[in-house]
């Protein structure tokens, strides 16, 4: 991570990673699929953290508030595994590289399936299980821009719920003929 | 597009698309820079609608109100174009390719940034303005699933306000403490 940052993804070799690491390129190999994995390994365990949450969350619960659910489970992660720190320099990377940057969006794109198909199973309609999983994208994505942008070192749980909350300062459109109207 | 339905996006020659509209090779590369341009020419051009849409919303407009007149412009400029039998075909085509997959989530993440820029100018602080900017493509995706997957020949804008209107019925969580409590 630290040689994709001072170096550029694309001119650091597996083998200059490896040795930093106290690797060898064998071993490396053992571990990560190609020297991408560094920055998008375990994304299908989190696809199975997001989906767990949902799963699990209160009978009771709106389609949003287990998207919630998900999301705060995901930030246990991210916390606990690799920190905010971790995920700054990550971001660097991608932004700087057009490919990278395609294949995070493809995850994302990814995640709100995901969610999409645990809302399903909640007994959620595929319409509305759709919309709530790319909203949560949406709140993802501008929840982890504040979360990596800001000094304060709030939890990525609380970021995400605050972003929640925002959710309806938005002012949505609340019928089709007042957002029309908003057009005109 | 037809060919790229009937024999995949990548054994279609330029040639072959030169010819099925009676054009020469050179002419076709006249009008578009490449083959992926068929696909996602006029995106600058829906960027600018978009742009010029929320600027131009009624000053009380809530942020999403003014996305929502942005995204119901954009439907405008869809409909008049090309109409959903062509957005149908398109997505199939984009769906069988990853390339184009990965292209078409650039497109839109570039999108959300121009709304999010777009309601910047309009005053909304940098931070409500990335989320509304990411929840209205989220909207956006949602509503394009729906208006290529029903038969209902509902116009797009129509399907863009619904899901806006749906927007509610998601029961976002409303304080970071409910949203906590729901992960549990």
């Amino acid at each position: 991570m630290e040689l994709y940052g001072e170096r550029g993804f694309e001119q650091t070799t597996v083998a200059e990673i490896a040795e930093r690491a106290g690797l060898t390129e064998r071993t490396f190999f053992r571990y990560f699929a190609d020297k991408r994995e560094v920055l998008f390994g375990g994304s299908d365990e989190i696809k199975a953290v997001l989906v767990g949450a949902v799963a699990d969350a209160s009978a009771s619960a709106t389609p949003l508030e287990a998207v919630a659910a998900g999301l705060t489970a995901l930030g246990a992660v991210m916390e606990e595994r690799r920190g905010v720190e971790f995920a700054r320099r990550r971001q660097r990377i991608i932004a700087s590289n057009d490919e990278l940057h395609e294949r995070e969006l493809i995850k994302l794109a990814g995640w709100s399936s995901a969610l999409a198909g645990a809302l399903h199973e909640r007994g959620v309609d595929d319409s509305t299980a759709s919309l709530a999983g790319e909203v949560g994208i949406a709140v993802f994505r501008a929840a982890f821009q504040r979360w990596i942008g800001e000094a304060s070192g709030r939890r990525f749980e609380d970021v995400v719920a605050a972003a929640f909350g925002d959710l309806e300062g938005l002012g949505a459109p609340s019928a089709p003929s007042k957002s029309r109207q908003a057009a005109r």
